[in-house]
């Protein structure tokens, strides 16, 4: 069974894994992201512990592909940009695939985790299916697979959920310069935005500081935090009710920080979602918890590069 | 230059044309739509109607594959529903295979329409690109194309744009049983429902028959008209923002009634849709009309048949 590299390249560590076609994490490591002087080493620096794990490796335990899942929109074999890294216009699949002699599989780290979960995280059977893919946690992200494929975009943007417009009373600054994205209400910190507003309204001097605790209150029948919750998953319903509509996907996969929060959020969030579809589809997809964590990065990672030599 | 059967099968009549492989129409004709006994000879008819043509035909010009765009959600070879023709599961696709001896392709008639105009309507540079296709018609049909691929979705629903849930201070029932989808305010029934509205309230007995009288209002500078336009425009511009952020696609085609209306409608669509979309796809698109009319949808059959052969 053939083996690659699946890599999840973050702005503080580089994770490595050794994975093989069917999905087997057979070795992991980490090196710590060099992002000086414009992250110019970091290319080096990863062919460097690539070729020492490789010096230790013979025959079929040598992987033949690398995958990279990078924090930035990706364009042919060439990272737009990754603001952590301070990277503009990196060719980093070029300089992969020259240096390693291999081909490289480039992709933007919320879609290798789309591409991740649906391979790995949920029944085998769909892992060529079509599935809406959305991370809550400290922004909202998003990947979309169509028929086991994850779908980039003709500028490395597709899946960009989090930045959908919501209708919303209140006026939220986005970080990527618009007002009332889906970000700004459901993402960890827009939902603990709105339960401390809600608080503080009612004359109440709690703040929250994590999701966590306002699912606490939640789980203890605090109506102000259920009124918060309730809030955000109008706001998240309505938007994935659009994307779901825009693709008829088999599952719709929510990964991130407030899923933790499991039934206390999946619950009403399956019953919105379900108003809201076209009722043609209404039903016939499954709404679950992601669940490989940060594993599914850079499994989605690995099957893209297992892709390319399959 | 291989040629192919691309057929509009509507509930009034089933449109023929054979196509050749450079999108050039060669021939063109139309029969009856026989929707009694739930459409029982639709199939038959179709068949007939192809074999009495290629009667005439020797050599090349003897179409080789069947493209058919037909009004309900295609699953695999299967017609899964279509109301207009009497239709429930018809395995249609097996029928036309068996009957004609050549690959079938279907699709759903609004995908055609996409792909149709992907294809012939724009830069031919672009026919391999990824579009956001949307028709404003009496209701609002949509298609997404992905690197020149239409998405069907898993049980055929992809593209269903007119149902995405607007947030709207009236509440307007839908066909699909929702209230509230964007086809209750962007179709050219609902934005000539906004206008009377609009009028009636500012005590006018005026009453508008088509978007087309609207339109000729807006031209005219009549104030009460624009705003009927503007919170079209609103609803759709979000409702499509979300679309182009899920797909980042190349191109954003508005086909059906209200595109006649051209920059008086296309203008502000824009303007809106520009604040509403991720600001790294912003200006990376092209907003333009549909410009194929009825013919996009037999374009974009035949252009799944010509897919099938090469």
């Amino acid at each position: 069974m053939k083996r690659v590299f699946g890599i999840d390249l973050g702005g503080t560590t580089v994770k490595f894994s050794i994975v093989d076609e069917a999905g087997q994490v057979l070795d992991q490591w980490a090196i710590p992201t060099n992002v000086e002087e414009n992250g110019i080493n970091i290319a080096s620096d990863m062919v460097a512990s690539m070729k020492e794990k490789m010096a230790g490796l013979t025959g079929d335990d040598v992987p033949v592909a690398i995958g990279v899942g990078v924090p930035g929109p990706i364009v042919g074999d060439m990272v737009e940009r990754a603001v952590n890294l301070g990277w503009s216009n990196m060719p980093l699949g070029r300089v992969l695939k020259t240096e390693m002699d291999m081909p490289v599989a480039l992709l933007n780290d919320a879609n290798a985790a789309a591409l991740g979960e649906v391979w790995m995280g949920g029944d085998p059977n769909n892992a060529t299916g079509t599935a809406v893919f959305v991370t809550l946690g400290t922004g909202v992200g998003g990947g979309i697979v169509i028929q086991g494929q994850v779908i980039n975009g003709e500028h490395g943007c597709a899946g960009e959920l989090g930045h959908n417009p919501v209708d919303a009373h209140d006026v939220r600054v986005c970080g990527c310069g618009k007002t009332n994205c889906l970000e700004c209400y459901a993402s960890a910190t827009g939902f603990v935005k709105t339960a401390n507003q809600l608080f503080a309204k009612a004359g109440s001097a709690h703040i929250f500081t994590s999701g966590k605790e306002v699912f606490d209150e939640i789980a203890a029948g605090e109506p102000l935090a259920i009124e918060a919750r309730d809030i955000t998953v109008e706001y998240l319903a309505s938007s994935l009710a659009a994307v779901v509509n825009t693709v008829d996907p088999q599952e719709v996969i929510v990964g991130g920080g407030l899923s933790h929060a499991g039934d206390l959020l999946l619950g009403p969030l399956a019953d919105r979602l379900r108003d809201y579809v076209f009722p043609a589809v209404r039903d016939r997809y499954v709404l679950r918890r992601a669940v490989l964590g940060n594993n599914a990065g850079i499994l989605g990672a690995a099957y893209q590069a297992i892709r390319l030599i399959s």
